[in-house]
């Protein structure tokens, strides 16, 4: 949480945009969160329900919207950064203080670890730094800066894009591959045979999957992701996207721009997934699908058909003690009879037209 | 999805059966779906609704059922093949063409990389393919025509049967055995010790793991898949099971012959599952349940319960707009006090007595 | 099942405790289910509702509950080892045979193969055992009598506490610390960079993720389980904890001691959970909740609000025949139109104030 070396207040505001309010000589050396944060820190206030947190934190600064200010002054004595999105902000001050981190440690010395085993006809860039007990079959190609760590495996004519990331033992598969800038974390396996069977009575027939998986710039893939390659054409990822860990892409997906999914979310083969979509955690989405642009799917929600217009979506069974959730599960379970009792009672009163017209949709 | 030697339609159906309608001299090089398809393709209709792409395919033959002939006629020009089950010979056909594909690479050299870790006690078959950086330990059988990639653990005593294929950085544990034509991929974990503990007055007290894993023939594994092993009998997977990525099986569990489990799912310990059995996305079993043969599981859905009759089962929360969810989440919530509205209403107008006994089913 | 060194009754119950009704010369040598055990076998009743089957066991003796006791009598005629909980009971015996055939088999020499990359600022104790083509970054700390398997990746600072084991293709990520007598099983991904993205006009500005896991003894961590690091602070994982497969832990999480987690569970980040929780498979937790000590969560169900309160919690939506759930799920899909109707009978037929009050709060 606090870094050796700091940075002027004045100096952060003059990298990262902002306008400071207070002591622009301040030296901070880390960003923390409000109750954690000591005196060397910088905090944030990204969410207006913490602004009782902030007045009380022991920061020497607050990222801050103008709407909250108020709120703070004048018990808060420190300084103040006010910002349009406090939250980005606090992310790119994040990213500022782990560089300058990083910076500390022993850089990796570029080039092959002996312990490697790569084919020769493998392209490396010098730049490159290939791990202990990597294995990179032929015609690989690793482009400059790439960082390959301890035991993954890439398959034949994968092609890695420059300053990519793959941390330890991902599976890599043949001829799939991925743009600048990812990130691939541990486990993550892509491009391996998707799940394609044709019935043949009662036994199960292998179509084999002979397309790829083609990923954009700025892509992270979480730890023990997997990705499956294409039946006939190829499984698509476009720029941006973000998949937590655990997750499931099955075949011929496609994956728009900039959406993001978080841990355990499936998607069956051949879903189409617009751009600027957010999944929650073990959302699933069916095959064959498709999701417009700009569609939120709650965490735990099944989604059964194609969605076209965007906004939130929403299906799980509220939590509920597991007592109360007997009852209203054996209600659920003849939901069909409920419903029945109340037309019979619509029918003895003799309900007005009108009333009973809206009823008969149901 | 083209290949460069392509074979003559009469050709491909002497090898595969059908009936073929149109020029038997026409060659085809490769199979893709009806709107990539280019002229010297062949491509598939195996979904009525499918009709109007397929009048337009450029593709030079379709595979198709008899019912969907008239609809094309006479716009499409191309050849018919004529099949009972279109999906299932585009399958073959997809096999023909990859085998033909696999054939002009270079071929795998039997034999153990040299920088892989095999214990002397093993027996490694002269025609097996033992990649890089892979570990074998003691007494490990590994039978003719095998192929183990890169970076795959083989635990003491595990036997791997003929013509097996396990993709890079598979785990898989002691004594565990599978049959012939197997498929395991990348990530899977074989064999690991079960979640098995007793509460003593709040500790977990371990119980060890000391049964097996035995995997009938033609059983595929997907990525980042587990099956642990039994606790003190062995867990079972019979001929012919397909099992998708990301599944969990636990300990004791016995799952018969083809049934098959997309992406996601769980299966908890002591679980006994039928034969032809399908599983959706994310489907969930309950541990020590009997499913009988030819039942069906919805994607997402729980089942909590043993299913003595085939057929096909649901339960899970329809999607909805996020504000028409809440309204019926709360209403579900409380549905026990909706029902006891409708019982007062009973009362008050004297339902017959025949509709309130259905009534006081609920 | 069996082993060829057994033990007497006598000295069983002596080392295990419990009251022995029968021949304490009897030998056993092996722990078997109640079906499946055979005359040199103990087996025991931990379920009354098994009676019938305890009653024509083959096995020499049982482990019963008092309670049971009666019921088997005088039909079978084997000894009989009186305990309050049988199940523990079982557990603890199952270890004793456990351990004896453990120590038959030949044991592994402490030492770092020499196929294992181990950075020279490692330190290894000299007892440790360390396998082939492991993977060991600097000034990692392994201490006494811990078990690395083959191709385990152990980043940089990081601490694995005495007498653990981490089975095959683990990836243990730098500066992560475990305590004592833990199990990492295979394809675990501890300490990756969590989820942490700030959205900046469409687009994911990355959070570094600069904290650690911290993990207390006597953990259990299951195969391809996920870990992440914490993102300015740690995640925490407390004594005694156990995780099954597949499971998801978001950054900054907060476990409570002897908190077990069935398969493919999913926690978010900066969830805090309490002691003595348990969570059924595929139960998910949102992010930023509460749960209190001792809340039990049934599978499949989703956790979207703090719990402050003890007790059993469910949320799933009930298993039915597909036609059947189809028509509940229509009516669910428009609960309030069904609610509207109550209300609008209600009205017609003026039930008293008292009834109406109660059904307003629907």
């Amino acid at each position: 949480m606090s870094d050796r070396n700091g940075i002027r207040l004045g100096e952060l505001v003059e990298r990262l945009g902002g306008q400071l309010i207070g002591d622009d000589n301040l030296i901070v050396n880390g960003i923390a969160p409000l109750e954690q944060a000591e005196a060397t820190n910088i905090t944030f206030l990204s969410n207006s329900k913490l602004r009782q947190q902030a007045r009380k934190t022991l920061a020497a600064a607050i990222i801050i919207h103008e709407a909250d200010v108020g709120f703070l002054q004048p018990e808060f004595k420190g300084g103040l950064i006010l910002v349009e999105n406090p939250y980005v902000y606090f992310a790119k001050t994040a990213q500022f203080f782990a560089q300058s981190e990083l910076q500390k440690q022993p850089t990796l010395a570029p080039g092959i670890h002996p312990s490697a085993c790569v084919d020769p006809s493998a392209q490396i860039a010098a730049t490159a730094v290939i791990g202990p007990l990597v294995c990179i079959e032929s015609h690989v190609v690793i482009e400059d800066n790439v960082r390959i760590d301890g035991g993954c495996f890439i398959g034949r004519g994968a092609r890695i894009g420059a300053h990519s990331h793959f941390y330890a033992n991902v599976s890599w598969h043949h001829d799939c591959r991925i743009g600048r800038h990812a990130i691939v974390y541990s486990g993550a396996v892509i491009g391996n045979e998707g799940f394609g069977f044709a019935n043949d009575a009662g036994r199960w027939i292998k179509i084999p999957q002979r397309g790829g998986v083609i990923i954009g710039d700025d892509v992270e893939i979480g730890a023990n992701t997997c990705i499956d390659r294409g039946t006939l054409t190829d499984t698509i990822i476009e720029d941006g996207v973000k998949l937590d860990n655990q997750i499931q892409i099955g075949h011929n997906c496609y994956i728009g721009a900039h959406t993001a999914m978080a841990g355990c979310v499936g998607v069956a083969g051949s879903a189409k997934i617009g751009r600027h979509c957010t999944f929650g955690g073990a959302a699933m989405v069916l095959g064959h699908l498709n999701i417009a642009d700009n569609v939120h799917i709650s965490a735990g929600s099944l989604v059964s058909r194609s969605i076209s217009e965007p906004g939130q979506y929403t299906g799980f069974f509220p939590l509920a003690k597991n007592a109360d959730w007997e009852k209203s599960a054996a209600i659920v379970r003849n939901l069909d009879s409920l419903r029945d009792r109340v037309r019979a009672l619509e029918k003895m009163i003799e309900l007005p037209t009108s009333t009973r017209q809206e009823s008969s949709e149901n």
